[in-house]
């Protein structure tokens, strides 16, 4: 496998990446058909933070974070680091000196597939990271990756340059190119959810709403009282 | 397998029911024999909460939700919807519009071996969730389930208008018909471990107040010093 | 396997193990050569605390808390209890008594591979615990095991008087013995890094700082630009 | 909770009993509307067996075995001994001199959710076991449990004297009282997977024998070149 | 998401694909630089079966195996059947019936994130099959999927046409446009450890063969007696 | 952390390590009070070896073997290798070119934490392996270790020259200098169990040859019929 530093990928249109932070996760996901999840075992070390960015990838030997001091120099504003390993680790890769260097180069937060660790400062410095662990494990700077290659985190491929939604929910990948389109879907999603919200603080049932009766009805799904169901 | 929803389950009594949350789980646990506990892998997506209601329980495909539609309708103000899967999944089959829905009809929280998502929202609006995962993934409505038959969820069984009782420990189920029998059980405990906290804080041991000197004694437990322990 | 209760284990300095408490995990790991912690599994039930104390160990059966009755006697004011169990378990062998007998004799808090219960109770009250579990599942008093001798957590052995660190980073452990030299590492340790928290916050790169472009070139990391590398 | 053996437990007829484990497990699944499947975390140590037989159950506290040695004596010809914990437990509580008590009295199996050990006897003594371990780890006989009272196995609950279905693909459950109903259910489904297997030897397809392009198509799935589907 | 079956992929050539089958995976695994691994999760239902085949591929919802009949028409002599699902399934979406027919089509065999059943007659039959679960739990046919789309195995993209490389080590993935590079790769490393195992065999150690020492020294690791090592 | 390869450490007896061997795991773990199991998550990749052997130790870091290529040179005729990492991994840092080197060498297997490859080869070279995984995924040779330094193996410390006993039941470690002791106290225990498989055979029940019926009764629990127990 040839190591590369890619120094030069484009990025979608921030205003686009704002208004898709905005929506968050649940939304941009169903936006865009259910797809591009980065798996559920990716959690915030905060709450409450929501936003988006644009992916600068990093690809490590598992216990090796060289590949993430060669990736800060590829950061810039707006940008969300996306760090994963060629096999499967829980080193604490990062900390609160990368968290400093990106940060000083307006970058908006981490995503990891390893560990972190320094988690009391990166929540006082207001870094957001996303990381499959907290672990304060050492790691080496012995063995080379690649950066702002195509990763695959949680089964999800994420290209550098693609648009990342993270929040308590999780993390979203949004395919570069199709970020526009995936914006004005969730636009309209949220308008359809601001009626059904309406219709079910009036006491509508999504049942209703849905026409699911008639799906349970086809499904042969049958309502019985207590009393008939026990006689069964 | 007949798919039903019952429609007119029983319920424990508002003040037991209200009494035992108040206990919460870990004495309501002990109360009843170290019975009912929902498994260590259901966990509260809030912090500090306790509460109890009656158990209205959904049976879903995996990747599916269409029996929570149906179950809201079951739902009643002090309940607690209990949702499970015909085999394991983590997807995020519940979110803010169905916790819309059941706060509009009163209902307490849910309990979910499956996951949430919409958290942020769920913690802003005070709706309350123990699940197996924070999950944004996306379900259909498919597949037919049941609603208020007996399900098992983390080892327990949880029938349909049972007590659930919940908190930062975990969930715990208490079988209907005993409800106020475990709460008279929970009572004298508590009661019992006053005696206990009020001895402890002036110094008491538990080894002295428990009769364990003998315990260990009889098990053949050796006290010794340093010195004695390396010379073995 | 004989079981005993050693009584009179040996502590380091105090001065030491409260420096080493400052520093915290990451820090101290990183100054004793990246040796001794207790695992990724282990977590905090509270934010933000960061302490360190003097181990007293107990070695337990599953589903069985004898000998934390008996450890209770045994610690003293500045110590950290340390549970393990002889198989996996996650019961819930600790709450808020043994906390409220723990605190009242001084000690710092407990580092379990089991569980813990009342963590509502355990949060109000300022009792620290890093656990593997919370777990309303009660545990007997039936069957022996021992205290203060040397147990292994999470790949590392602790023995009684080791100096343990702990915050939101994990758990650390310091052979008692070499305590005050990984403090005095851990001290150069704190003063490199904020040399290059500054160069970082100048904008600085790790990278040029720590000599690692030649790394990258050693290892035949090329640089190129998108559409060099698309070319390939 | 109060400890039992309950000792004379009803079976369900010895030919429907052998002619459900004729019809092995998916089968059997399948044929009783796809329930009682005892988890897929129950492997077997043997390849190749597969048998039925009745449920005698025991419920040991983790670590501990002494209600094994209690449902022994309540085993007789045609048994399957199933083992769980109160709670979770991967404990070595089972081995050959348990084996040779239990086929000393015709006992075809064993299925647990702990661990057992001295496989290679086993294997060798021909004595069939579903578990969720092979551990080597030894328990204690000190605290009670029951005997014969319904368990909650990998989320079905099993009642003694239920018929267990063991093989290859894992363990599944029939409840007693409809066990006859099911091995109808089963023959029927054998009778209709001959044709299906016919069928599918000449090269027919299951999506023309079910009807599924109908369902392909009214799901919108759309067939497509490679080179219609990459202008997309 | 739209859902599509793609009805006319690019295979490798036939050659190509059964020279990295005799190679197997570890071999082809290095040789294109260590990349391509489907994941240490999947694994052989049979022992001692190696083979390679072009990737026909099925995107499934969890718990439902629609698509696998719809991939099914879509597989030729030489292919092996590559399932996933949208989120995490172990159901048994794969028995015997599918593996008769593809069998009567000449598939290869099975790679598949869920699970199978009826292993006793895939056995029989010498369909060979990785897996990530052996499990009994049936699957409905309700929810759309695609067939012939690129999917993500085990952090691994699996475009369809790519050769599949499987043996008891587990599963490799070589791209169809790089499948005669690689397969001139693996033929070299084959010669170089030919001459490695005389090598060994001979008794010289791989620490001169492959120049370690130096490594070593330069890392600086020290050679010690025993009462050296102890003295420190 | 100091990097050391111990040259000339100390072995047991090996009259005394072939005995060990022959009694196997469960029965040399008994025989020293249930202590020395090397974890329940290593697995054989062969079905039916037994052996023991002097532990040489590997320490290495994760997704590196460098440290397995020293230890090569440190093994001799009747040793066992066992090798972990510092922080978990299950690349498959071991295969068939270091088992034909350690072959050479008489060395009678390998315990790892980590993965091992091309497992068809090992098994048709009849050389002996348990791992925590079977994983192709290669590793490197660029990070500094050790080699004859005490390990932590799934909880329990393994110090270089420690006896090794391995088979089916899994591996566990007894202390050089224990060696001796633990024997004869594995012929006793072997001696013991005899006469309770004869008396098991004629069909006494372990419940009166232990003495258990004293202890269940004195723990409460009752027989009752079924008639008996449904009434209560």
């Amino acid at each position: 496998m040839s190591h590369v530093v890619v120094t030069d990928i484009a990025r979608a249109e921030a205003t686009v990446i704002d208004a898709l932070g905005a929506h968050g996760v649940a939304t941009v996901h169903e936006a865009q058909g259910r797809r591009g999840l980065v798996g559920a075992g990716l959690r915030p070390i905060q709450e409450g933070v929501r936003l988006a960015g644009s992916a600068v990838t990093a690809l490590c030997w598992p216990g090796d974070n060289l590949m993430i001091h060669a990736a800060v120099e590829q950061c810039q504003a707006g940008d969300i680091l996306v760090v994963t390993t060629v096999s499967p680790s829980s080193d604490g890769s990062f900390g609160e000196l990368f968290a400093t260097a990106l940060q000083q180069r307006g970058v908006r937060g981490l995503v990891t597939t390893a560990g972190v660790r320094d988690v009391v400062d990166l929540r006082a410095m207001g870094f957001a990271v996303w990381s499959a662990a907290v672990n304060a494990q050492g790691t080496v700077k012995s063995t080379a990756g690649s950066v702002n290659v195509p990763i695959v985190v949680g089964g999800t491929v994420i290209a550098p340059g693609d648009v990342i939604v993270a929040d308590d929910d999780g993390v979203v990948n949004v395919s570069r190119t199709q970020a526009a389109a995936v914006l004005e879907a969730a636009d309209a999603r949220v308008a359809k959810e601001a009626g059904a919200r309406e219709a079910y603080l009036r006491g509508e049932l999504s049942l209703d709403r849905n026409g699911l009766r008639e799906t349970l009805s086809a499904l042969g799904v049958e309502y019985l009282t207590q009393a008939d169901h026990d006689r069964r």
